[in-house]
């Protein structure tokens, strides 16, 4: 894979140029694009700057984020061909820091479950996840060192662990969504994919331009962490609990303070309302492409709206308030247990097979829900090459804190693996 | 004016057909337009819906949201001809109520500072306000029974009192700003302009499929009122002192309550940072504007983002955290005082002459960061003729309430001045 931060200290040293780093890119796309297929559209021609301290970082956008110089399709033929007058805030954010948007990632349509022709890079014949499905692939096959992505369900933290990135969704609020197209205002959040931790903190912390967001270059301490299994949600597979169980041991091992908490049943519940939630905004927000191009829409996407057209105020207003409920008692579990960081399952466990579905969010809703900052990390492969992922997650604002124990999760795991 | 809710009377009563409704909006265009210069674009040939709850009743958009049928040009040359794919939410569930979105009306660029060529329809030489100016006076000249406004600082509550009408700014979160034009993600909020409060009453009730919002068919009773003044901010001019100590009167002699509420200091700092927060964020949402043309902001908007581009994440965050803090702290206010509703000023008085600024928004930043529902009234006039509204507010959520309690003034104020 393409490291963020190894490009940018190359070049920094004056042993690459900007336009060296995006070669590198467009050689890797040239191979492995024709496979993976994470790719709608890219610039052939693009404007490589010189200067900004992520020139040279060759980046791909999902593509429910508008571009001026690209299409922005939403996976869908209800936008086939559209041009946006505009770069959504965080391109446009991007281009000024120096990055060059090389290409458009594949999404799921209006990034809901109607999988993309995308293939995982780490596994043949499995689904990479989605709805980000293009941003993961891209960045797992080594053809970008960065891809936005989004995530309302588990459309960023999924993809990432499937197909062995690092996937970031930040603190909601913390990058604009604006040019991103809406499906639920309360969960929609940007994302990022790269290869590693630290080059996610580096991307991270100039896209905000918040620096204490970037990687401590002192010790990084022992995180204290809670493990969080989910009980009020369906099992996930011995494989995926495996992965967990030896990244506690690993943290033990190094001094790390690891308890497990059960989370009381406020977060239970608010997990269940998700749906209520993410449906009366969706049938809103896709308001026009239901009324005008309901046979257009992915089956899955329209089955799903035709239910969430009944889903009432009433119901909205109390999944709401459950939901802010649980977000006021958050810090409170943190406090209590005196955590750093809780650490859960990334997915219920590797890619499925086929390319059907995208896998399940289920380890992945109730923190969208909840706007805390979460990071996957991937932690080793299973038997048959499946990569498989732990997510790290941390208090409203306090991404520094969770890319900090996500870095020190990567490095204990690289190291079993050697 | 062309009052929704009598329009929607005729029809159901079969004396009116849409075809005819839409007519008299056309017919009005026709005569006033010219004048007023309040549309930026229309529809010749508009699909006239049989049916619906809204059939029949043709709408002003303001020209930062989107519409598939109409060009959207944000008030700005940079998007001269730009031409949208999908109808914006609130747009696209209007046309599925049965609504007319027939014309596009003026917007100051992206919404901010720098004024527009539209009219005050009642008083020529003053400013309509901004930056809904189309839309206030449209339905002001008696255009349109409805119009679609948005607000970050006082762009609704401000042009609608300037103009004397109804101008209602919902909860936060109660319409969707899907399809908007983003300036600031915190406080962007999408409102109404109506002749009359009924007409915002069930404009609203059926835009949100919340019946409960509109009027209440029995005695309204007497609202508990507590008159807010803002001593944080500078004086208002004694003509809308006047009007708020008329409707004070008027409400006391029917038979409310009435006492004067005193904000706690953390409503004076929340106040003094909705700059702040609304700064930042626009930095992030006109990025693109920003930096690919910036020579065609308007001059307001280009001083002010020169300026954004310096507001740090520190400043960000701690402003987001005292507007929490009063935000938690609202209701409590209205308990305290036992309030159904506060009664401000909609604006430090009325229209200022000329067109060189659309006035102050120092009576409705506060309230537009505190996301609650804000309802104007027009109370009469100053003896040059100038309109004069007053701000009807309550407990975000309890728009209901807003309504009901301006709706009482409204009455009053109407007895008084026959």
């Amino acid at each position: 894979m393409l490291s963020l931060l190894s490009l940018r200290k190359q070049i920094d040293a004056g042993s690459l140029t900007p336009r060296e780093a995006i070669a590198l890119s467009t050689a890797a796309i040239a191979e492995h694009e024709p496979e993976i297929q994470a790719l709608v559209s890219r610039n052939p021609v693009p404007f490589v700057a010189e200067q900004g301290p992520l020139a040279g970082i060759a980046v791909g956008v999902k593509d429910i984020l508008d571009t001026a110089d690209l299409p922005t399709q939403m996976g869908s033929p209800i936008y086939e061909g559209w041009r946006p007058r505009a770069d959504a805030a965080a391109v446009a954010r991007l281009r000024r820091l120096g990055a060059v948007p090389l290409a458009k990632t594949t999404t799921t349509a209006f990034a809901f479950l109607d999988p993309t022709q995308t293939r995982n890079p780490r596994h043949p014949g499995h689904t990479p996840g989605g709805s980000s499905a293009g941003s993961a692939a891209a960045v797992s096959a080594g053809m970008l060192p960065l891809a936005l992505g989004t995530q309302t369900g588990g459309s960023v933290i999924r993809p990432a662990a499937y197909c062995g990135v690092v996937g970031m969704k930040p603190s909601f609020g913390l990058l604009p969504t604006v040019g991103m197209k809406c499906f639920s205002w309360t969960l929609d959040t940007l994302g990022l994919f790269t290869a590693g931790v630290a080059d996610a903190a580096l991307a991270l912390a100039q896209m905000t331009g918040r620096p204490g967001i970037d990687l401590p270059t002192t010790n990084p301490g022992t995180p204290r962490i809670g493990v969080v299994l989910q009980d009020f949600c369906a099992d996930a597979e011995p494989e995926a609990l495996d992965a967990l169980e030896r990244v506690r041991a690993a943290a033990e091992a190094i001094g790390s303070r690891v308890c497990d908490v059960v989370l009381p049943a406020v977060f239970a519940e608010a997990f269940g309302f998700h749906g209520t939630i993410q449906d009366f905004e969706a049938a809103q927000a896709l308001n026009w492409e239901y009324a005008t191009h309901r046979a257009n829409l992915g089956p899955l996407l329209r089955a799903h709206l035709d239910d969430a057209q009944n889903v009432s105020p009433n119901s909205y207003d109390a999944s709401l308030k459950v939901a802010g409920r649980a977000r006021r008692q958050l810090p409170d579990q943190f406090a209590e247990h005196d955590l750093d960081v809780i650490l859960t399952l990334s997915a219920p466990g590797p890619a499925p097979e086929g390319y059907a579905s995208t896998g399940d969010s289920r380890f992945n809703r109730l923190w969208t829900l909840m706007g805390v900052p979460c990071v996957t990390v991937p932690v080793g492969s299973t038997p048959t090459g499946l990569p498989l992922g732990v997510q790290v997650i941390a208090r409203h604002g306090d991404d520094a804190r969770a890319l900090k124990a996500a870095h020190c999760v990567e490095t204990l795991m690289r190291e079993q693996n050697h």
